[in-house]
């Protein structure tokens, strides 16, 4: 079960969890993981985008990569993006010294043409070592960054220690199709694409080509579950269980309060302690947790999972 | 039933049917006009984002609000978002000329800062006529325009014509619980706020302070019931409805494809001849086509309004 | 003296004179037109974005071509930028039937990607016809589209109605030399390249392969008397010339205000009437007014045009 | 000549020298310090955006901050604006607690509107402490957050701690001027005022109400004296002074080469080693660089600073 570009399942976005005075909570970084483990996951990405990497000290993001690779049996990606290489490598060198299995990397804001963004990997992989598995990232709605099909082929070409596409593109089901059919052409190596947009499109995704999710939607041992029906042909009963699902999944979709929704349902779960973000973070109203408990309450009628 | 700060219900976004040919589709206007009524829709909104408006002519524009004005019973209204005032002014004056009720107005995609943004209105007011009523188009992931809550209220204040948001931010629940908030502190006066984004969010915004909804959404004959299940206080068969339709409303929102699915479903459904769109427009591929009749193949087992 | 693919020297932005009440002065543009001859200019482009076109009515557009068409004895360029091809399409065969000797084609502001923008021209030539001489107009600051130089390489490859690149990326030296070295090594057909920026950057293009300026700086005499001293090997007086002018052109440079600044000095200039702008457009103040008049002043003492 | 909000004369933007190996080049830190204050220079502004601060591991920074500091007899200011405010806050004391005289902070990218500006100073000023001096950057066009006169505004009312304004708004004239007439009608209190653009409206600034400039143009000692000459009411010779400067400062102002002409130059004089920049960075051509030695040699006849 290690990171190749033959990965398939599910990698959870891992939150990071804290108290409410803003410190790191520890006990809740252990519960998480083995909780992602125990949900089937094949893998953890930690220090992503929800995992409020910037939030954190260098010394805090050290010390929960440490406690991740420590405990997980799985292998664990940690997001290394930055606005500079410096900060990047350092990171990723850290990182993989303490036994992560990769790491992932997004483009910076400011890119915008296909060479601009071809040339940013190009010193992206430079700076932390072409030895480092990664996974690439696309993610416009919240990059700001476009890649064309053709892009994501060229950056996977050039560097082959490139594994994985984190696929986040909206609407993103055709480019799932086209890239694997430049692979069917023969025009591009294998590679594992998992799907992020906290799986809004993943009733159809992996008919399309994915290998599975990388999000961080707060039941992961539903994802498992759907990606397995998949796996056994079972589409209907695919359907109906990611449909059960859906009004969850599309309300934790929110720009801004979805890590609010994420760490709330994970907090009801009595996975982590307190759904405390640090600034900047939105808290839920007391209007929009009552609707997510309404969400939770009527998807406890068909998976008892959310029955809490 | 006219257009007024008590407006409710649903008001379709119509879209401009076409032939494959690119020509315009004349039948198929009257054919959606009477649909969008016998849905049981409140108001017509033409000629807005989803109506292919920047690819019609003028004088197309223009047949257009005439045809639709000269059948409709409900009251239609026209959008006239446009790069200058003076296309503004012209299209809008002339709109009114031919019996429309009102216009729609965005924020040209430039406007930063908050005074921009209400300098903005003030010109666009001016260039109209204050004595056009109007709907203030709210819609940042598309227009790239971020109005706050504050900013809302001080056009809606400033212009006595403004009778209606288009609410569309997202995420934006609170936003509408903020604004209907400084109602009941008595710093607003009323008006009508009409939901879009595609239905994403309708199972919600009605209990928020939203009077209904403003979208395009293939089946306006759900979501006229489903604003009459919200106002006859039936909360859970709303949410029943809603979910069932969620996989669909999801798929469809998909900016750049998601007309195409709309036009799709309008085909199906026998409202509009054909699904064609003009240049620029994406088209379904034969596999996103085959998505969409799946989830209406689903959606029929619950809602016989789509065993087509 | 015709508008082809060696097309040399200045073309001049035309502005759009207004009276204060904001009609059209129409005496203002006989004698801009001739004033911009009379100025050597070997072409002008009306229309174009600080010609305020997105201001004007259709009819009005039309009545500005005739009129100008009709006058000028060097070749006219119309820009038909427009959000969608119907309009741009019109456009495009209207000022190409009263005599236009060509249209300027920019970016639409939504593009990201190099397949995007290839795309989009595509479509645009389509549009308004292959037929038709055009120039292609390179200008992220305010478009917000990049175009990397393989992308600009594609787009004339592509479509050998494409005769001119309007050249305004900032930073751009690099630039220009990198297309004239792909002309030079064969991979490039021969096309003009006139710069913009409203001339920021006329002290080194020339060297580095452009053809002119395409740009309104309120005095054209000096941009011709520029280009050909740079003709004429003339390297230190054409720095010369060009540093006085400098301060002027710099404070010209101003997004927004730059349009106001230019109308003051042709009203000075005795050119226009008035330095009307219509409506949204910055007025300068008075202070600014005062500041210009000093540079002008200034500018006097080395160059008698300047001495008003 | 502390740092305060009567602050005047001009803060070096302080490049960071390398080697070409990439490694921090100590002993021009020291002579650019030596530099600066021979200069005239009434402060030093370390890790800005032209000081590459994101290519710094922490430890590099800290490493500046002190021997700067240790150096210096100016104020120094320390550039904290960073993704999170853990890394701010961290950087800021760390900052203050060797000695440094304040921090700057420019808002993060993301900012759309009033409120949120408002807001990110407030979390900022909570993250460093009210007690740490700083300076507001206010730079829309490369961090693309827009700051309207009132926003700034409030933001200084806010928070007593701002001293100052790096002004970089372009255009930016009418911008101070209302600032000053807002303090004048006693509805602001008093802060400095230095202005950034590399210099590029600093003929008109001092005479709107700024109190300098704050930026890092290749000859600091050409500023002060300039500054000098407004302050003695010596208009006409500012001016003489400024325009001589005017080619290079303009050549200078491109965004992506101005770092690496600044670096040329600086190098050219003898201040530091290298014109190296880490990655990413772009280098000049050789044809950029005799470009720049052109204009060098041209403002050597007047200015025997450049004489070089």
């Amino acid at each position: 079960m290690s990171f190749s570009a033959q990965s398939k399942g599910v990698y959870a976005i891992a939150t990071t969890p804290f108290l409410p005075d803003g410190s790191l909570d520890t006990p809740s970084v252990d519960r998480l993981t083995d909780f992602y483990q125990d949900s089937g996951c094949t893998g953890i990405t930690i220090l992503g985008i929800m995992g409020e990497a910037p939030k954190l000290e260098p010394s805090e993001s050290r010390a929960i990569i440490r406690q991740v690779v420590g405990r997980s049996r799985v292998p664990v990606i940690v997001g290394v993006s930055a606005p500079g290489f410096a900060a990047m490598r350092s990171l990723a060198r850290d990182a993989m010294d303490m036994g992560a299995a990769g790491v992932m990397i997004a483009p910076t804001p400011a890119l915008r043409t296909d060479e601009q963004i071809i040339n940013y990997f190009g010193q992206a992989v430079e700076a932390v070592g072409d030895d480092v598995p990664w996974v690439l990232q696309d993610y416009p709605l919240t990059l700001n960054v476009v890649m064309s099909v053709s892009v994501v082929a060229k950056v996977i070409s050039n560097h082959s220690s490139c594994l994985m596409l984190k696929h986040e593109d909206w609407p993103g089901l055709e480019k799932i199709s086209r890239l694997r059919a430049l692979q069917k052409a023969g025009e591009l190596r294998p590679f594992s694409i998992l799907c992020g947009n906290g799986g809004m499109f993943l009733d159809f995704e992996p008919e399309r080509g994915a290998d599975g999710a990388m999000t961080g939607y707060g039941f992961p041992d539903m994802l498992t579950e759907l990606i397995g029906l998949f796996a056994a042909g079972k589409r209907d009963e695919a359907h109906d269980l990611f449909d059960a699902h859906l009004p969850l999944i599309r309300y934790e979709q929110q720009l801004g309060i979805g890590l609010a929704v994420r760490k709330h349902v994970l907090k009801r779960r009595g996975v982590i302690t307190s759904d405390a973000q640090r600034k900047p973070g939105l808290a839920l109203s007391e209007t929009a947790r009552a609707e997510v408990d309404y969400l939770l309450q009527r998807l406890g009628r068909r998976d008892k999972r959310a029955a809490l």
